[in-house]
């Protein structure tokens, strides 16, 4: 698989071809360019949103029937109940992983590693493509509707940067794709910024805000047009937004370390997390995939066996539990039964009714496993992180949840089918939160001490275990919960157990980054950077260039004989003194081969500026169609006439590539590389003169 | 003034003493520093917290005793009343003055210009000394308390900088500061992201985070504290926060258009206001503040006269205005006098009902325009942005207090006093648009809309046409509005005013730091460099160059002939040929020259590796003092023996700084420079070889 990985070019080809279309174009042409680009933002905006309101309809009305038809069915019998509810979860996996092999198999998983390995500048290929992105869409449908233990936020990411990139603007996508899963706009932009770009500039901020900002009002408007009831079972409560705007006025300073013991269980937690899905994915990829897309598809069929016998069969061995006296005054009542609140609207009236004593036989009793296992994950969550609900779960219960979830969690991951990991790591940690909560409000015995806000929190430190991220994590967070007043916690969960998670091992999308051969370049140079140069790091071997000049036979034998990808072009000065001037691609040289219209008899340098020189291409040709191979050298057929040619490629090469010194600390090399988004640097000896020097002086030029 | 300003190294100078100091350490102290940086952080965020606290109780201390002498008396004579405001307003400001002119002038202004200077790589004398830290502190109590149109969040962004860069991390106080300011912690992180790092890193995101995250505990800390009654006039109202959780749910599409004018009149007024305060700052630059300190001190004064004046004049020309039927279910009463309200507490409840009908002859009547001219700031804003008190105000006053409060804010910028704009221009916006609110109540006719929302955008779209940021901006008003519902219709109002007042001119601190001579480079770079090369950009003249081994004495005439910080060491290879072995700092050369020891008899180059060499000297002495001249050559005195010795500079030099070939674009050249924080760059002749080529697989290298 890793054979599929490539650097991306992100450093500008000043060839002759760019120099003319740039002097031809002008100051109006950029104008243009910047235009287009933010009507691009709008549509990206549009899309993305367009997508998440899709998804999430067809979530939410596959799930809304699959209960409703269950709850039907149970009335007569539990064991008919049980086929069709298992029947149904099963062919929406099937869908979904029939989808994945045959059609899109790039849009297996969460797909975060993979974007963020693109705006790192590498690129895999397939991960961009349409086909991906109508695959991501539908895949997830099924996933999640089959009710895996997975979510579709990680796949809305995806399908975002799908979008953008049709467009040329993958960052916007991704940014839009968070603000779409989580109606967080804010947390959107911060998640680009931290998560995924590498280098990041100031300009771009301004536009992927202007996405998401986009994107929250068309989610918003599609949520209004909903409301009307003419979206089936998808109800006001779509979208995970779970409002906790009721919850805990206040802390103390004493709650204070419960709160940190969180924020270790979540380092813990996740870290484990993280290393037991980075077996069974090594396991998985090594011997279970290689046998095909049949044993993917049985494995994805078998685990929605699995899910939905435990998530049926384990609430039956609870005990109910008699509701507790519902006063107005405290607010709290039975907890409603899927179908009643949130995620979907039911739209049948009658049937809530009759299923109030869902595996309850009594009236006024509830099975508190089941309001968070028989459930779509949305409303378990919203149940979670519910305020003013004391003592609504025995901890034997959540402790039951969080141990099978969690088991369930790992094994579905890798699965080939599309799967978010926010979702599943929001229902543990808030299970384990919700657990610390009930021990505060038993020790501390204070009453202000609210268990909903303990969920919310470990939420938090799951994630932040898990996923490594700060600033867009705890932002999202706030975002959902649309409470402000928990952001110092929230903050104060997420260091602790990003740093306790640390100690262990690196977030999961390095991981899985790591795993998939996505070489994804840290922000900071490694420490035994400091003792090493340029020139060791870039090894012994003889660098292979090409002569200014050069036989058509001689391109091929040489593109043949290596998997390198850039060449610096030596030349030689009148005086017949060696001079580097370029670097030439190895896909602008497979376009001039198939091309063939740059071929030339003498081996004599033509004149750049002669006559059609440059018309022959324009800067379009050279550049590389989004996350596909390109041309191969074994697909381009030269006749032996070709072979004898030459081609010169001073008109094509990239005439100052950067350069460094060969004695230059790596530290620096790698700090150049990085920040730049280089893909070749050209070690070069000690230059004898220096012919000025530039300071900020210099750049200050007015327009 | 300009003279002042000079570049910062953020380059790691890798020289002899550097690579023995590493060599030595290991990977332990790597650790130790990062141990080392997180416990400044801690310490800065705790630092700031309290400053920010302190600044706030000595101010609402101040305006509160104020306002409450001033009520005390005009209950028997206005005139008495007038004359004690304004004495007690001059004393304020006059003191301000006096600490700024006499003792720390660098604190005067807002100091965001600087500070984004410092973090974009200028370093302007004075600005981070500890003495301009309390300058500031001191200085924006005076001047705030007296009564001026200016903030004083600006100003503490500023002290959380001086703060910080006492432990060396400017960046964290930054954002420090801003959260400190606004109760704002996300805010901060975003604003040192967008407005005043050139170059972040994402270690140092997670780092600036942790900071705020402290800010955020601090803050809350004392506020708990002081809610006890022990701070005196500073009530639980302290801190700019303006909670509008009871405003608008809801908006329809209608109410865009009006929001759209918002932001047009947002980015009108803002860029007009950048003009004005550029017209104004420019002349008092080059006329007044010549004269010397007299004439500051007399304008700040004659200020605090007019100010005074204005504000306790104006609204006794107004008619007072019945209250509306106070019924507590609609939630209106009279808006409150200051002193009942918010701000600060006034201990003494019998001067609260004496003073209830101030500037009103008659029970139950109130006069709209002192609730927001004679009060606080704080006090004011929180009355723009009340909900549920449509017609609370008349146009004439809004429009009255608009025209005179611009005017002031107008003309107090620039005097020599630290001034933010945050809260004045708070202030001018939601006064428009609060008209704007009135005119949608009044033709929409419909019930749900607030007028306080539409001060909030208002208020929004006046800094955003102003500043002209964004996405932290954006966050900080949904901040400090504590509501996350208004969080898109900021986005739009943002993203309206920004365009338009980019259409005008520069955002305020560009403009401000642009007049001051400092030379920011912006993050793009400009289009005509594309057909620019780096040899054009550097000049023709020659390059000023040093040996290896040089002579004291000319060592002393180069250094006094020109006023390069950076020169290259050319040397020589046993064959002859020139060889440039390095760039080697004024400032280190300066060092040398002061302490001597490495003078030598021979002209001949020393062994680096020789005997006591390294020891005499470690890194630290060579590392710039912050934030000042640092030597200078006419301070070093040498004997004439000692001019007639040599230096040998191969220890000290930096031996590979950058280098760009001569015909790299200056796009390119641009790029480097910026992304990596550079002060000098080498331009050199293209390279006669390739020794290798460094791509992404030479850089992952495990540990
Ligand atoms: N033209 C060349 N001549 C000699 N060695 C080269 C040349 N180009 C690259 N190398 C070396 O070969 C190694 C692998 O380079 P390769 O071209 O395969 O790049 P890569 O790291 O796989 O990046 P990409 O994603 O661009 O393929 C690197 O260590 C590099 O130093
Ligand atoms: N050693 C040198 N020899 C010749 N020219 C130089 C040398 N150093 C700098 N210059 C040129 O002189 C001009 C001014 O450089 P100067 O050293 O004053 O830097 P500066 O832009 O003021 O930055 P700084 O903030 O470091 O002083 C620049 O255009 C630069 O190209
Ligand atoms: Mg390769
Ligand atoms: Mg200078």
């Amino acid at each position: 698989d890793g054979g599929g990985v490539e650097s991306l070019d992100y450093e500008v080809v000043e060839n002759f071809a760019y120099r003319e279309e740039q002097a031809q174009r002008g100051k109006l042409y950029v104008s243009y360019l910047l235009v287009v680009k933010w009507f691009f933002a709008l549509l990206i905006g549009i899309c993305t949103g367009l997508a998440a309101v899709f998804i999430n309809i067809a979530v939410e009305n596959f799930a809304g029937w699959k209960f409703s038809v269950t709850f039907d069915i149970i009335q007569k019998s539990y064991v008919a109940g049980f086929v069709v509810y298992v029947l149904i979860n099963l062919v929406l996996v099937y869908s979904s992983v029939y989808i994945i092999t045959q059609f899109a198999p790039a849009a297996a998983g969460s797909g975060i590693p993979e974007i963020k390995g693109y705006l790192n500048g590498v690129d895999i290929h397939g991960i961009l493509l349409f086909r991906t992105l109508i695959g991501k869409i539908f895949g997830s449908i099924g996933s999640v509707g089959g009710g895996l233990a997975l979510g579709k936020e990680g796949p809305l990411v995806h399908t975002g940067a799908c979008i953008a990139s049709l467009l040329g603007q993958v960052t916007c996508g991704c940014a839009a794709g968070v603000a779409a899963a989580f109606r967080a706009p804010v947390g959107g932009v911060l998640f680009a910024l931290e998560e995924v770009t590498s280098w990041w500039r100031s300009q771009l901020m301004w536009r992927v805000f202007f996405t998401s900002a986009v994107v929250a009002v068309v989610v918003r408007a599609a949520m209004g047009w909903c409301k009307s009831g003419k979206c089936g079972h998808f109800g006001s409560g779509g979208f995970i937004i779970w409002d906790i705007s009721d919850g805990q006025e206040d802390y103390s300073f004493a709650e204070l370390l419960p709160m940190a013991i969180i924020g270790v269980i979540g380092g813990l937690l996740g870290a484990l997390f993280n290393q037991l899905t980075l077996y069974i994915t090594t396991w998985r990829r090594n011997y279970l995939h290689k046998k095909g897309n049949r044993v993917k598809i049985i494995e994805a069929c078998l685990l929605s066996f699995l899910t939905s016998a435990i998530s049926f069969g384990l609430p039956l061995l609870r005990k109910c539990t008699p509701c507790p006296d519902s006063d107005l005054a405290s607010g709290i009542e039975c907890p409603r039964p899927p179908g009643m609140y949130g995620n979907y609207v039911n739209i049948d009236a009658i049937v809530i009714l009759s299923i109030f004593q869902f595996f309850c036989s009594k009236d006024k009793e509830y099975n508190d496993l089941a309001t968070i296992f028989f459930n779509t994950q949305d409303d378990a969550i919203r149940n979670l992180f519910s305020a003013k609900t004391i003592n609504e779960y025995s901890s034997q219960s959540l402790l039951t949840f969080l141990v099978m979830f969690y088991a369930l969690a790992v094994i579905t991951f890798g699965t080939a089918v599309p799967a978010g990991q926010f979702v599943p790591g929001i229902m543990i940690g808030s299970t384990y939160g919700r657990l610390v909560g009930m021990f505060v409000v038993k020790y501390y015995r204070k009453l202000n001490i609210e268990e909903g806000t303990y969920a919310l929190l470990g939420a938090a430190s799951f994630l932040g275990g898990s996923m490594r991220m700060t600033v867009s994590l705890c932002v999202i967070m706030v975002e959902i919960s649309n409470n402000l007043k928990f952001l110092p916690l929230i903050m104060l969960v997420l260091l602790i157990s990003k740093a306790v998670g640390d100690a262990f091992n690196e977030g999961i999308y390095e991981e899985q980054a790591q795993l998939r051969g996505i070489p994804l370049l840290e922000s900071k140079p490694k420490y035994e950077m400091r003792n090493m140069t340029a020139k060791e790091a870039c090894g012994s071997g003889r660098v292979i260039s090409f002569p200014r000049v050069v036989k058509v036979s001689d391109v091929v034998s040489i593109l043949r004989s290596n998997k390198h990808n850039g060449f610096p072009v030596i030349d030689h000065t009148r005086s017949g003194e060696p001079l580097v001037i370029g670097l030439v691609l190895r896909s602008h040289l497979l376009v001039i081969l198939q091309s063939k219209v740059d071929f030339q008899h003498t081996p004599l340098p033509s004149d750049p500026r002669g006559a059609g020189r440059s018309i022959r291409h324009d800067s379009g040709e050279f550049a590389k169609p989004v996350s596909s191979k390109g041309i191969c050298i074994d697909d381009i057929h030269l006749s032996s006439d070709d072979l004898e040619m030459y081609i010169d490629l001073a008109p094509f090469l990239n005439p100052s590539p950067y350069i460094v010194p060969e004695d230059m600390s790596l530290t620096k090399v790698y700090n150049l590389f990085r920040q730049l988004g280089l893909r070749h640097l050209f070690v070069v000896p000690r230059p004898s003169r220096v012919l000025g020097l530039i300071t900020r002086k210099d750049l200050l030029i007015e327009d």
